[in-house]
């Protein structure tokens, strides 16, 4: 088990210039994203860097939902000077562009597919210590600000992937409540289903002591472990605290107390998910968001088509969590339990409809889109997203349930349309 | 918040080999106990040293609750070699000494007081970085394999103390829970009531945002932050597992759930109270085991005078919950709840006896000694061990509660009898 350091509490992105400065940092590359830099958590940060007297440029063209391409921008941006320390404000988009940029800019000899996850690229390992990298994440969803992960759309292929190392992992993360008071209601709501999607697909991940192979070294074990009682306990904790505040942490922006939670949320279920994995939400959905078409988010400023990761990664999740119960029951009725649903009358083998149920209910409460057909897709773009879907492995491999293309397409059909 | 790397699950300690390898360790330090030095925890781990070819020495000279003479005589020996890498089998005495070996062996020059916490000795920070320390522990009490504390008792004061600093947390604790199956019953029982301590400690622990003076610079923050979001989740955690699964850990050696759990749990309370801190059981506690006179504790194979850090903890722990439940009698309620009591017709008041009460009743039935008094203290020696508690403020501190000398003298007088 493993994960960042992190610091809590309302000010503390105010002590980010001497934090800077302790790690003996001159030249520091502040990455963000277009809307936030003019919002007052990229102002704070700014700020305490000037009274700090640290050095830095803002890079602020990160692209929310990331590409190859974007990352390959703010690559550039961050070897065009000798940056001594890199800061990520905003939310996972932002934390996992500056992690790249940090990767490739500590190896300008590299070629961009080296680091990246095979089989799309080579995955090598990273053997460098890479410049400190400070996370403040603005989005309670992502959980990136504890991870080795940057995710990102890879163009040719229409599918998301990413770079998987623990020496991506940010240095400390500043987990300041306040942050969270910028978020839109839409953007409250879909990161928000990422984090609930990080704590279901962790807490009913394939166990760590199901693993196969197990590796010989333990230096070849994966970032993923597999559940384990120590990201059990992060996962169950994330879930009672979704269930408790989502809701009001999306329909009153300035109820501070449920934003603060959620955003706790976010890190506990990072934990969770940094150390246990995800499995087949997160796999389905990166051929999903990679083979949008026409699909405007409401509330996101971008000029580009555009499904939210907390989007596409919660449309399937009534579908794959039916799909999984009958592997490990006791743990989807828990899941259904926390989130509302009366379990003590359930059978073990009604757990997968009671799960499904229950989420069905909640997104509607949360007027999430009616399904995979409600954002574009049709059934004939079945095949594509079961093929996009294959290379994925890394993740859908710790489903708790073995699944044949088949298996996918049908989960991609029941996914189609919610209520 | 922060912790060391850890690895669970049965036989991960057979690996311990290959990742002495990944380090590039090639002399290793080995630190056990004599008791331990005959056991399988040990035998497995130089087994797979001897499987890796990496090279080592075995000090197995430590001291069950440690003092500044042992801890110097461990440093002689890790100053003898030139060693790259240091491991740890054992309990808390064993983790701490070889944390205390490692550092002094890295800082040849330093007098053994540079680096105590003041006012006992300099409390200078340590800036080196030191040789990796894996912990395995062999005990489900102390925690210390996730924390960057090590204690010993300072015999010309008659007092408990420590270091103090994260450059000391091992890079990696390995959590085999086959491992506790060793420990004597009274061993599961004394280390098992430490992680009880820590749990209730940190869960009541003075909350992280009311700590004052705030340090300016966060690079002065202290080890123990108070209790805060994060440890309460690690805490409540703690102490739910100690009341379903410690009695028959204690009762049933061989009952692996139990026991496996247990280690866990110890584990637990480890994170939450490395981040949160500890307060009146752990400060009042230096003096009682420094000043134990003639306590020889069962189940321990040992020719000094001992009172157990877990029994030493604990015996004051009703007193203590009574006396601070006034400030958050949310919590200590709570607490009682997890540990069995009916708390429903409970009123806010009344929160402090029904916790002590609760305490009282689980010690009784673990067949902890009748108080104080029945480890060989009488009141004559209050005055004592109120001046021993004064300089532990770096714990008592935490206390969520202000007291006095006079407050101290009545809390150790009320711990004289239990029952």
């Amino acid at each position: 088990m493993a994960s960042s350091n992190l610091r809590y509490g309302e000010g503390v992105s105010r002590e980010i210039g001497m934090d800077l400065q302790n790690l003996g940092a001159r030249s520091v590359c502040v990455m963000t994203d277009r809307n936030l830099s003019r919002l007052p958590p990229v102002e704070v940060v700014l700020e305490s860097l000037e009274q700090s007297g640290v050095g830095f440029s803002v890079y602020d063209s990160v692209r929310v939902e990331p590409t190859d391409t974007s990352f390959k921008h703010a690559i550039s941006f961050a070897k065009s000077e000798s940056f001594d320390a890199f800061v990520a404000v905003g939310g996972g988009s932002v934390i996992d562009t500056c992690k790249a940029a940090n990767l490739y800019a500590c190896h300008p000899d590299a070629d961009f597919l080296d680091f990246v996850n095979a089989p799309i690229g080579l995955g090598k390992p990273v053997s460098r210590v890479l410049k400190p990298l400070i996370a403040v994440p603005t989005t309670a969803g992502t959980g990136s600000e504890t991870t080795g992960v940057a995710i990102f759309d890879f163009e040719p292929l229409k599918a998301k992937t990413g770079i998987a190392s623990r020496a991506l992992r940010p240095v400390l993360g500043i987990v300041d409540p306040k942050h969270t008071l910028s978020m839109p209601e839409r953007v409250a709501a879909n990161s928000g289903f990422d984090v609930l999607c990080h704590a279901l697909e962790s807490y009913t991940a394939l166990p760590y002591n199901q693993r196969r192979p197990r590796p010989l070294n333990p230096l070849h074990r994966p970032a993923y472990q597999g559940s384990n009682p120590i990201s059990d306990v992060w996962s169950r904790q994330a879930l009672h605290v979704v269930a408790k505040y989502m809701k009001r942490a999306v329909r009153d922006p300035d109820d501070l107390e449920a934003r603060s939670n959620m955003h706790l949320a976010s890190v506990f279920a990072g934990i969770g998910f940094g150390n246990a994995g995800v499995h087949l939400c997160h796999g389905m959905s990166y051929p999903i968001s990679g083979n949008v078409k026409t699909h405007s988010a409401k509330g996101y400023s971008v000029e580009h088509p555009l499904l939210p990761h907390g989007l596409s990664v919660i449309l399937t999740s009534p579908a794959v969590f039916n799909f999984t119960a009958p592997i490990c029951p006791e743990r989807h009725l828990e899941a259904a339990e926390i989130l509302g649903a009366d379990t003590r009358r359930v059978k073990r083998e009604d757990a997968g409809p009671v799960l499904a149920n229950t989420l069905r209910q909640f997104l509607f409460e949360l007027q999430v889109d009616d399904g995979l057909g409600a954002v574009g897709f049709s059934k004939d773009d079945i095949p594509t997203l079961v093929k996009g879907t294959i290379p994925q492995e890394r993740v859908t491999k710790l489903s708790p349930r073995q699944h044949t293309e088949d298996d996918l397409a049908q989960l991609f059909e029941a996914s189609m349309k919610l209520y």
